[in-house]
């Protein structure tokens, strides 16, 4: 599928099913400047008060009223990792990335905790490009020092 | 001045004064996948063992056969800063950043100390962007668990 922007068009994004109730286009920041869109940074399913965008497919095209966010980082986890690691759904935590020569830590990592979901941390391209990660590695997760958590 | 790489070009690159002793070209990751080079993380004026860069300006192009990093995120400050923050030049510091939806700390950030330099911190758009971060933003300076230096 194709993203139409007012600026610029990204080629060949995937569809991820399963389908949700309402359509969502997650981009990163760096799509948001080529695309020509100004999107915030919102949990999955928050997207209230968003822009729309332009879908070009095979057979046609769609305008979206809204659904383009950011995508707030965020680790899927089945509960038997919640009750590991002492966190709930919609907890914030820390995660750091070591062992490189752009070793970091992101805050605001929301937890997401679904039977159906295995353990995996979820971030974009520009934030894996800051932290010098490529897939399959790895992350430490601490708490944070005051409690916070996210109605999700 | 336009990049010229084996898989795409960048137009508009701007071109840094004051002239150094050997050419130097400071890309994103992104950029990186975008032109089709391999650049690694490296301190400013460490070219040794660097990809090259087809280089197209208004009148001719130059092959360079080294050059392209993407480079360290680093601290410039004058010295009276440096003692101001007890670090020298070398060090490797963490640096904060709060206050949006994606906090994060930066850690492997060089400190680089001149008589010309006015405090200001250096980052590629891949980090800023995972931090949330715009121009004239500011973070939290701190120093690391064990003391960290390189020799630059």
């Amino acid at each position: 599928m194709t993203l139409v922007g007012p600026r610029n068009r990204i080629d060949s994004v995937r569809i991820l099913g399963p389908a949700r109730h309402a359509d969502q286009v997650e981009i990163s920041r760096r799509d948001e400047f080529f695309l020509g869109v100004d999107a915030p940074v919102r949990a999955s399913g928050d997207t209230d008060n968003t822009p729309g965008i332009k879908l070009l497919g095979p057979t046609g095209s769609v305008t979206l009223t809204k659904g383009v966010i950011c995508a707030l980082r965020h680790i899927h986890m089945h509960p038997d990792d919640a009750t590991r690691f002492r966190v709930r759904n919609g907890d914030l935590v820390n995660v750091a990335v070591n062992g490189g020569n752009r070793d970091l830590t992101f805050s605001d990592v929301l937890i997401r905790v679904d039977e159906q979901f295995r353990l995996e941390m979820h971030i974009d391209t520009d934030e894996a490009n800051a932290a010098g990660l490529q897939a399959h590695d790895v992350g430490t997760l601490s708490l944070l020092e005051e409690h916070a958590h996210m109605v999700v």
